[in-house]
């Protein structure tokens, strides 16, 4: 059966690419998909969709009970905490901003690498693999412009964090397995990854970016001003806007 | 305002034992409590009485998606994972047993902070709090019997995650706050727990221990078994089972 990954997808440009990238290097993909109370259905409607398209299982979590933990932030309560139009100013604050969710991205690991461990106990104490022959991959979607604001996309973070769960886990600790986190855009610019995503086919027209939850991206966000450069710097044409 | 804290209440001796210190020690203290559908009402009751006999605030979070996310266990899946009696063999296997969830105290660990996180970057941002004056404590309760076998309950996980935490937060990258994860009953055996509970005037009587959800403990699982051993060892009485 050989390695065993989780892949998160929340439907955006950098997952669905990171996601493509995990089906072409590993046997056994399950994408993971996480939404909540605010998530709009159009984000999670584009994840079943690239799932889909790639022919990997998919998990859908709701993580809504991150409102009560996660509360000090504008991704999880927006009405408290509004999310600032952000265009002049992208990645250069030297202040973390408020769309940093305390701890996210330790969060999804943890989720990640536990949904992960069960995939794999299953298979060596249920289906017999041998521990020998299995890689156990995360595959997530940080990048260069955003660990200059969220401490938890920074590469230092994820060497930690692996460390971490494998000293917690028991596919390490009993059956000499080791985790890792692939997080192969993580130095790639906007424009880098808008030039991977057409190159490796991603199905772009089906990823959607925009904070803001209506039928067309708000084009006035950071995530909808950041996807629109790298487009144009890459001298391509975003087809999820263009079809607008 | 000074220092803020979350410990984890189960509901369970240990736990309750745990938050009662936590009281004693930190100026602001934050139960929280983890459900999901397997738990019975019982132990979430004895939360609520424990907190609120502490006067300490209270979060309750659903985490059924840890039935999706940690599904290889037989505390998330006992259907398909039958709860073992365990009696002859307590933390004497080389294997971990199949009530290990995977990855759990790294997702509790992460939850936890989350919400210390949320609570401290409020008083900080919103309430004008200076960092200097705050300390960032998490509260659990391990034990030195639970780390003979869950690799997740011993001294260098939690080391570990505390640097994971630091490394992935705003309140330490932004205001040089580091976590602290206080575990102070790992190295306790239960009869020492039971005798530290009667001197610091836990509520023992509100305590729940039973892994399975009737209305008096079953007296067979592994945490029953533990439990009655200690007060034993102790040479005391626990009000649990004798009011009933």
């Amino acid at each position: 059966m050989g390695s065993h990954a989780v892949s998160l997808l929340s439907g955006g440009l950098d997952s669905s690419t990171v996601t493509t990238i995990a089906k072409k290097e590993v046997e056994n993909v399950n994408a993971l998909t996480f939404f909540y109370g605010q998530s709009h259905s159009k984000e999670i409607d584009c994840a079943k969709v690239i799932a889909k398209l790639l022919e990997i299982e998919h998990t859908l979590v709701d993580i809504s009970f991150m409102e009560k933990i996660s509360w000090h932030s504008a991704l999880m309560n927006p009405e408290k905490f509004p999310i600032p139009d952000n265009r002049n100013n992208i990645g250069m604050g030297f202040s973390i901003p408020i769309t940093y969710v305390p701890l996210r991205n330790t969060i999804f690991v943890s989720l990640a690498a536990s949904l992960l461990e069960s995939n794999i106990l299953s298979s060596i104490e249920t289906d017999g693999e041998n521990p020998k022959n299995i890689e156990a991959l995360i595959y997530m979607a940080p990048n260069a412009i955003d660990y200059s604001g969220y401490p938890d996309c920074r590469p230092e973070f994820y060497e930690r964090i692996t460390e971490t769960i494998n000293l917690g886990s028991k596919i390490y600790t009993q059956y000499g397995i080791s985790f890792q986190i692939k997080t192969p855009i993580i130095d790639l610019s906007k424009s880098d990854i808008a030039r991977l995503a057409y190159k490796l086919s991603v199905p772009i027209e089906e990823t959607w970016s925009c904070y803001r939850g209506k039928s067309i991206p708000c084009g006035e966000c950071d995530s909808c001003v950041l996807r629109a450069k790298g487009f144009k710097e890459a001298k391509l044409v975003d087809p999820l806007v263009r079809q607008k």
